[in-house]
């Protein structure tokens, strides 16, 4: 960590930020510059934020940190990249590109199964469906529950897909854990640390979904979180940030896939349908997720988009998304990848 | 809602988007345009996003909401403003303005009792500090929990102060409730929605705290949960939001004020130490914040910030604080307030 | 334009608003709802902003516009995409893709001519490069100005490419014009409408960028000033945005692509390197620039970065820009583009 | 400067890296971490962006300035408050709180005159009124031009109001001068810096208004451009930033007003009209921003906002106005300030 002096700071406050960096267990080193000085606090700083209330003392202008704050989660720590066994043969991070497809929401039998068969034939080895949904509104439709685990279960035994699904409550994820091949954290709930922990202890894969507001850096935190409780299968997804554009739902930053390729060991998917809003941009924005380096998809199709019980506008339609698959393999080729 | 027509979208797509807004148990009504058509689709629109699905339809440009999503947050349902009755005499919403403060955590009992009578002393009625802290790193201090909670209640016991604290997983509404006089509602968690369900049965005073990129409209949708379980004892907090600047931790959107006062009849309070991150700034926006027409605020005071176990460089020193309170007064004067 | 009345209106207030409505030359369409009116004014409403002031009279809640407000930059209106030709064969907007490499800015003869002779071998069919800098600080290196121009001139002398180049007063715009194959507006400038209007009138080729916070719309209303002076010849550049992520430079928001591309006819490029700000990160968004669809990229190459009077950091080294265009050419193919 | 190297770079790559600092004329000071080496390169940094480039280098992980890089704008350089003297006995940044007032655009004599007897008549000292209208649509009302100017003058005449109006093209500056006591940058203009360095030469007061998305440094670089051509009369405006929230036009950043009295000892005034969008938000910002340091305010005023050229929604009417300076002296009288 850095201390920044203020201008004009005497010897005596020098002298209490030093001593105090001493009593926190740092080594202090300090920088006589030109017009102010400067101090590296030299030790782990990670975890440590304590160093970050050196910024109240007398003379001190700002406190710069210099360690990234995670570590299990670093491509420093572990040079190895992960790849997450999801079961059912499917692995994330590896040199097959995973891709996972399904309705926003389970709604009937009829519709999970019908949507299960076409992902499949198209090249998905991964339902989506949600069954616990996170709505904005509590008047909007909030899912089947448990009546929709069951539902996807049928799916996966009628096609062998894996399958993801979303759990908003802590007290809910050893039920959902029973059913789900991976459970999802939303968007909304990437700094639930309690949902977090539950899932660190719970040891199956968990896909998480970076916030509309999380910095890169606070997602590798989240992420942190479930590793330090000892649970390595993790899988990060970039699904959109909020700015202040409103052409799409969400800013898709894909930048983030080769940053976080740069800052981390775990398997990275990109989410064009939540990122975007509008299913019409959907296929040109999974190929440039591809092109970018990611390690797979998360996309929503759903037979009958108009009468959608949430998301309808987002949706592909099976044959779009067929087209969509199509192509992807040719990009994918490109980005020495397989599909 | 209004259903915009593409250019050149024809008879026979004009009719089925008709003929679905009737399916769908609402009143079309047509508008021919020189370069386009737009629909009227009459009827009570709030919480039926399914609406929205229209845009999947061919022809239809735009689905584009002309009602407020919430209604029971609404102050056109509600025209008497809400006061929140938070016992041991303290009312957040009337006339006088309610200034909630202390430490970010509660670290021991000589802390948060100093602290308590520091911040009567200077005219606080409700005393603020965390017990259960979601922290952005799993390595930073999480909180002393239940003894926390306890220690709250003895600086009750010495001060008469009403206690606000956090909570932050579902489980722990019912533990929390026992000793808070208002349970708070972090950032993080403003659209955790398991929670919030969970405070609206509960039925203590609730201080919700808005997203750092949640926007006005989905705040009140938030605290629509709240209300929709039937708890109208809702205090809403504006405490920063995310932008671009990183001059503060936050930027303090303060028109929220107002523009809250105009949407909702529930009370407003503002949080300058989480908004700004430094504890030079909280007096002036303190200030303005009860300018702008709030009824109350929640800031950060420490015995000793340098030492803080967690947000040292935003908390006042008492000293500072009860010169900050002296000034408030006066201003709260000129906007017709008492403190 | 669609005028929310409040609930609780009367017929007085709608009657008057009606009123202004004809008075400005519309039709006003009133649509009664459950719980307040709707009127639509019919007519074409684009760049008449006046309609908004009716959110001033008595009753009306907001003033929502539905059509685009620009109008030859519409797609809707032109539906023949826009090829800008360039001169020295190189055609913007076709099935080639065009890429414009070079340095930040004109430092000397040899590193222009350097560079040139390197970017055209790599497969770049137009030369960059600032001769005319706005740079942020007024102590950093504001550029050769008309000597830069005429190194320019030389390195496409000894080339064949072409060259663009930005410039950033109207005074300069002749000149820069006499020099120049396509004039840049920097992303700083995109609403200098006095700039603007200026190129429009000049009549050569214009690459627009995006700047940090301009909307997609606000951005083709920028183009509609140079095409509404008489200039069609104009090539959009998207850049990155500005947000709260800062492990980029800016976000390259590379979902503008496809938007773009669904509102207007005119050719969208993508700059990778001012978007990222890191060289590292340039070959894997040009790829997904080029997966989504755009025209070209325009990037900066430097033979020797840590020496670059500025941008070093986002600038790539020759060779590797060279085994950046190699990858691309998949990738372009599998777009059915060509390079 | 503080140059952080990456885990595992080796002696050599350190060396390069603290030759290539004493190439650029600065002393390298390495300080050997746990898990990575840090090198303070001491020396003026300020304007120096080319050790940036360093970044570029092998080994370097990431280049973090110390230094705040601009020199005259800085409270450290000059301790003593600018006073800038407008004339016609206006002073902004002294006890005295300065409001000007007027339309968004002049439009006839009536208009301007009847507005600037109003305003004068509420407190106001300054007239404001457009003449060159930076319009987003090149189809809005572009302004009255030197006709504009020509009404301007007959108003102060009229009124002996001092006259703050934006120039938007360098070329028009002298001719803006001749008529002006403040010339205005607008917020798109921000950083058109040929405008800038020719106001700079021009020596006549500037009010230089932060873009939408500018930060807090880079608004004072921008300043430090008109400064550091020799003109010291610059008075800063902040106008709301480019948020995700859309229920106002742009947010208010209230904070940046004491962040910018800690960091400049230029002059502070607030546009609360731009910021909100709203008349019935302005009168809350005014307030608050007053309570929050700011040295005046420049506000929107018109005798007919339904009928306004331009901005009528956020444009007070002169009545308003009035009660509002009424309300504003109370809070100017507790802020220890005089209107």
């Amino acid at each position: 960590m850095i201390i920044v002096m203020k201008q004009g700071a005497g010897k005596e406050e020098l002298k209490k930020v030093t001593q105090r960096i001493v009593e926190l267990g740092y080594h202090p080193h300090v920088i006589h510059g030109e017009t102010r000085n400067v101090i590296g606090a030299v030790g782990d700083e990670r975890g440590k934020t304590v160093l970050q209330s050196l910024e109240t003392l007398p003379g001190v202008e700002s406190v710069v940190p210099i360690l990234k704050p995670y570590k299990l989660a670093s491509s420093e720590v572990s040079r190895v990249r992960t790849v997450v066994d999801v079961g059912r043969g499917v692995k994330v991070g590896g040199k097959k590109l995973v891709v996972m497809a399904g309705p926003c929401a389970v709604e009937n039998e009829e519709q999970i199964v019908m949507t299960a068969r076409a992902v499949k034939e198209a090249g998905a080895t991964v339902l989506r469906g949600g069954a616990f949904k996170p709505r904005t509104s509590p008047y909007s439709f909030q899912g089947l529950e448990e009546d929709g685990l069951k539902l996807l279960d049928t799916a996966r035994e009628e096609t062998g897909l894996a399958i993801v699904t979303e759990v908003v409550n802590p007290k809910d994820a050893e039920l959902v854990g029973r059913y789900a091949d991976i459970l999802q954290v939303g968007a909304r709930n990437v700094q639930n640390f309690a949902l977090l922990k539950v899932l660190g202890q719970l040891g199956k894969p968990v896909l998480l979904k970076r916030g509309m507001s999380t910095t890169i850096q606070e997602f590798l935190m989240s992420a942190e979180y479930i590793l330090s409780e000892g649970n390595r299968q993790v899988i990060l997804c970039e699904r959109g940030i909020r700015t202040f554009e409103t052409a799409t739902r969400n800013t898709l930053d894909i930048s983030a896939v080769p940053v976080l390729k740069e800052q981390t060991h775990l398997p990275v998917i990109v989410d064009p349908s939540h990122a975007t809003g509008h299913a019409s941009l959907v296929p040109s924005m999974s190929y440039a997720a591809v092109a970018a380096g990611c390690d797979g998809l998360i996309v929503e199709v759903h037979p009958d988009p108009e009468k959608a019980a949430s998301d309808g506008p987002q949706s592909l339609r099976p044959d779009d998304f067929m087209r969509m698959m199509t192509k992807l393999k040719e990009f994918a080729k490109v980005a020495e990848r397989e599909l």
